[in-house]
């Protein structure tokens, strides 16, 4: 697995992803939505982050399925209820109808709930994991993306369109919003894989600055991006009266505002002494990608 | 907690609940839709039937507060998404206005996912059990209200309205959408108090007789309830043009259906070799029950 291309990763990850929801015995077009809600054309940026983390560790690539399916699924849900009308009201998602469009809202609520429930009964049904490792998963899978986490970043971030927030204000909604799942990709991986406490404390520093790369770095596409690559109308966000780093900083201080964190990524892998790991790439990856 | 009466253990549950919600650091409205889902006035009755099932087998009630607590949430989370304008779009619940009408349906949506995402948080962080017990009661759990659950029975049921159901397909979606819930209090609430496997297994025969018994009820109360008691409109169920037990069955032949399903429930019991416990107690609360 190693040795595999970020792309061969992407789809060892799609291929797990559709073999856990083929186990699910359910009624037709709830099936079809779950299916179409997993073969979104998703980047997996995170399952593929908790390879790389868990693989820095360990080769055994197979006691960590359950875990990365069930991380990605998470992620899932949380687009499908954020795309929803009553939050972000987005109907296109990688330029492909958002599932209450392509189904209807009520299909849609329900996928990401199961989504979200199916996560934690794949991680505790797993037979490839011990019961502490799975207990271990689960309650860093269920605060990352819980009412502390996930939850009030996206609630913040709704109520504060419009609202004109400070550097700090956003960085911390974003934080919670995206930056602890993408955490608990590197945490949880590098725990399965054996990494020590201080190594997991050193990779869940580099995960926090890479979590804030991917937002600044989703900011500057918004202003500088192709539309047609990025899925979405360049400015949309400035339209949406959103605060954004660009917006709060200049471009060109956005730009400073990545290298800055992109640089404190790199130091805190040195401190892990994993510096050869292909975590390294990630830094790389969240902080030039073009969409 | 064996001699409280069945109103002393329902302000225990609250009490449990109350305790966990003021744990969480929030957003004041997020924080204010939290605790108005959980002080709304809930019957409590799968967290007190797992106290029932566990008091069965054990008085150490501290082991299992969180365990309730979570499934109270579960339960909590369902009703809310349920009521929700997409799915059964209720504007009142027991009388007060539904989380959607009382807050936004941003709202409403958010804390519904993060209580059921709280539930699992609560369980995996509990002091209080053992990884082995926290892992069974987490798949039991995922398990009832994912989607071969009380997901695809909510699905069948919103998809249903308006078709002509057989009794068995009626019973189907029901089993689903509230019995999975009821056979998790019984199942957990007896494992983790130490009932033997056959036990369980009988007490799981007895759960599943029981929110058949639950549902009936409900359907009859739909015809021949007092309006105030029941906090709906009599007849809303039949004026959706949903099947129902006195519908498929006539009041009489849903009274019969639910006698025998008594009749059964008492049957696991002494099956079991529990009958002194207070589950007996529960057969007449669910079948007696006036709203």
């Amino acid at each position: 697995m190693n040795n595999l291309s970020f792309e061969q990763k992407q789809q060892w990850v799609n291929e797990q992803l559709i073999h856990k929801a083929e186990q699910l015995n359910l009624p037709k077009p709830l099936r079809e939505a779950v299916f179409y809600s997993i073969n979104s054309g998703g980047k997996r940026l995170r399952p593929v982050l908790m390879v790389a983390a868990y693989g820095t560790f360990s080769n055994d690539y197979e006691r960590i399925v359950d875990m990365v399916v069930a991380l990605e699924m998470v992620h899932t849900y949380s687009l499908i209820h954020d795309d929803l009308p009553a939050m972000d009201d987005d109907d296109l998602r990688r330029g492909q109808p958002t599932i209450h469009r392509q189904f209807d809202e009520a299909t849609a609520i329900l996928v990401g709930d199961g989504l979200l429930t199916y996560a934690f009964q794949i991680i505790s049904t797993s037979s490839k994991l011990e019961a502490e490792e799975k207990v271990y998963s689960i309650s860093e899978l269920s605060k990352a993306s819980g009412f502390e986490g996930m939850i009030a970043g996206q609630y913040m971030d709704l109520k504060g369109e419009g609202e004109d927030l400070t550097v700090e204000q956003l960085s911390r909604i974003h934080r919670r919003k995206t930056g602890e799942l993408i955490r608990t990709a590197v945490k949880v991986g590098a725990y399965l894989g054996g990494a020590t406490p201080p190594q997991i404390e050193s990779l869940d520093e580099y995960a926090s600055h890479l979590g804030l790369i991917f937002q600044v770095q989703d900011d500057i596409l918004d202003v500088t991006g192709d539309e047609d690559e990025i899925g979405k109308p360049v400015g949309s966000d400035a339209s949406l009266d959103k605060s954004t780093y660009p917006r709060l900083l200049g471009l060109k201080g956005a730009i400073n505002k990545r290298d800055e964190y992109m640089a404190l990524a790199n130091q805190a892998l040195k401190d892990a002494h994993v510096e050869n790991s292909q975590l390294k790439d990630f830094i790389r990856l969240f902080g030039n990608r073009s969409h």
